[in-house]
């Protein structure tokens, strides 16, 4: 009965259809490019807002609030009358039909499909570690890290009152990629600094942050002289690295490396990413991790009415596959509306640009390292390999510049230039649960 | 053997030992005015954060986030060497050998007591409301109320983009007190003003909120004339109001009062409240809800050495008890600590004050009903009775003076100023489940 009114609603139309599965970069900024094209566009998410991951961090470590790093689509697209926002979830898809099924049953008929639906974390098959090691997708992963990281130290200053000794605040992080490292810096921030004086039995700065790397490098996206670069500022912040280290197991209060034990107060994965499943149930080739390969229009084999954009697609450039992070997904956005345009006509203008192939227009990455230290290698407007103070400012800038939506601007910016100027940040609170996995309480 | 270790750890101290259970406005207060005396304090919480109550509306309605409105006790705390804080339960007393046995075993020992838990809902006996009706106390409750808020309309959206019709979109509060009418001002707010232009297909405008208040009057501990000013308010908002209206049953989707059924698409419970269950676990007298009786002195039957404030002390007052609000608690809560001083002999010149009867200086009382409207029946520094728009202003300005910390407040006002100006709020997420009760998708 859905599916039938949906095809009296959509028949009444005259203007192309189009839908954007996926509210993050590459799906927003589809949608925004779509707006003034002679199309009709439903963008359908299963949260009704849109997340800024390169802050996550920053909220799991109760600088930032959730709020502060992501806006409701709804609000993002209100002013755009032909883009509608649906809050549900792409189960499966009619390619000959061109429907798109959703969880709730409904279906929704398209003439371009842009799907944008991201990554999600990969343990390897070890599906089991997920509970004792979240990764930092979304806001809920990011309350829980937050949750964990606080309660380790509200219980080692329980356990040092009751029993004049605690466990070992260890913090161990899986993977030193961006965000292991940005996890690693801001929590070795937190008890160096913004825990001063919170504590009366334990001594914070004791706490010792360990990233467990499998490759010979961290941060493998940079250029050498950045990876040292970033190890030395960790050395700098205390924290422990070790790389060409495999994790074999994941348990309540350790991991193992190999025949090694390795206390863990905390274990965070930072490791692996993998395609949302959306991928595979569309049914063309994906490659390893689940992302479809797609040709130089973003489209999957014989499908030019399909668009992948984002994690989810997978793109070579130069020999090598573009990362999975926010530049290449929002250009991977706007190409795929452009060429919708170009497809339906009237796109004056932009069709020259629209024609020839997707190309990656690299500006740079950038990772921070705590609070006064990143590396950036830098590709626009200039070539440069920075680290540091000038890299820390530069991705400050960077940041506040992107997020979406004034006010996020506007208050991520007061945040920030409150905890660095006070040493106090605002968000310390632990809501939820009061268990720590593996450290239920058993006198 | 915590135990042991912690006899061993408090013979060592000569100075008295306070043990405050509670970091709610009575405990932080008690707290703060006993961090100048010659005694060690120990506050108990379980959770690591004080919550400003009179806001939390507000981050139920999306206008502040928690961290905007609660603030780790450890930060409020950390200036004052002689406190500490220990994040934990309270579940039993040992009143001869003036013992508090905590939940994780562990036990304190105290030469005087603050108790200050508060108070929580009470379903009168039908706790099975509670999850089709959640309250509004913790930080936690709010979030929920939020969730299901903002997905009542997401939820519409979808079955009218759907299936062409969609459930009323009914927000029934059960209770007409000002927690009930501050949520109805609010999420009338949301419905006529800051959803505009958000939605295609539904009219957010239809939205309907209706007050079921089982007395004859709303905001009952208010004066007449107020009351009226607040229905006239509330019906300038479209607010229903249906006094001596007793529910008799909660179910998914709608509310029953007597035989009559009202669809519901959201309910939530504003009406009765108890005292924590520490109360009654004390093992003095208590009134129907669950309050300690106390003596002029704010200790239970013959002991001075125990305290009980806030929510949780049944105080009269001219013959009236005193209301469970953030400006009672406050009064006990430092009015205790000064007494404590005193006992102890070391609190010069407090001494006369302290020997007085608690007594309750009441400045009046405040709710707001939307974003320009409130009442207002001030007791000091003049006596008068305010509504409208005057009466807003004066809310606004007394809670961004009593909120706790400096970053909240400006954090807090600037918020209000942007909401207020744009009529965008800025923490309509939904975190969470994506189900409300009683509306799983079935086609």
């Amino acid at each position: 009965m859905a599916s039938a009114r949906l095809n009296a609603l959509s028949t009444s139309r005259v203007r192309p259809r189009v839908v954007v599965i996926g509210g993050g970069f590459a799906g927003i900024n589809a949608a925004m490019s779509l707006a003034d094209l002679p199309v009709d566009v439903t963008l359908v998410d299963r949260k009704n807002y849109h997340t800024f991951q390169p802050l996550l961090y920053q909220v799991a470590l109760a600088v930032l609030s959730p709020a502060d790093i992501a806006q409701p689509i709804r609000s993002i697209l209100r002013d755009h009358p032909n883009i509608e926002v649906l809050m549900d979830e792409a189960v499966g898809f009619d390619l000959d039909q061109r429907h798109v099924r959703l969880k709730t049953g409904a279906v929704l008929i398209y003439d371009y499909v842009i799907v944008a639906t991201g990554s999600t974390h990969s343990y390897f098959g070890h599906d089991d570690w997920a509970k004792l090691a979240p990764g930092l997708k979304t806001v809920e992963d990011a309350t829980e890290i937050r949750r964990r990281v606080l309660l380790a130290f509200e219980l080692a200053e329980r356990h040092m009152l009751e029993r004049g000794t605690h466990p070992p605040l260890n913090f161990v992080i899986v993977g030193g990629g961006p965000t292991g490292v940005e996890l690693a810096g801001a929590i070795s921030d937190i008890a160096r600094l913004y825990m001063r004086n919170n504590f009366r039995h334990i001594n914070t700065r004791q706490a010792k942050v360990i990233i467990l790397e499998g490759s010979p490098h961290i941060l493998g996206m940079y250029p050498n002289d950045l990876q040292l670069k970033a190890c030395k500022q960790l050395e700098a912040l205390g924290v422990e690295l070790r790389t060409c280290a495999h994790v074999s197991d994941i348990q309540p209060g350790y991991v193992m490396v190999g025949e090694e034990r390795i206390d863990a107060i905390v274990t965070l994965w930072a490791a692996g990413v993998q395609a949302s499943p959306l991928g595979k149930i569309l049914g063309f080739e994906t490659d390893k991790k689940g992302c479809v390969l797609v040709d130089a229009h973003l489209n999957p084999n014989g499908h030019p009415e399909i668009f992948i954009c984002g994690d989810l697609a997978h793109v070579e450039q130069n020999g090598k596959q573009l990362p999975g992070v926010a530049q290449p997904a929002m250009q991977m956005g706007t190409y795929a509306a452009r060429r919708i345009g170009m497809l339906v006509g009237r796109a004056a203008g932009s069709e020259g640009h629209a024609q020839k192939p997707f190309h990656y227009f690299d500006k740079g990455d950038m990772a921070t390292i705590g609070r006064k230290a990143a590396v950036a290698k830098i590709e626009w407007p200039f070539k440069a390999h920075w680290s540091g103070f000038m890299a820390w400012l530069a991705w400050l800038m960077v940041h506040i510049f992107f997020l979406i939506g004034f006010r996020n601007r506007l208050s991520v910016f007061r945040q920030w230039a409150w905890t660095y100027l006070t040493l106090q940040d605002g968000a310390r609170l632990i809501t939820g649960s009061q268990d720590l996995p593996g450290w239920k309480e058993e006198n």
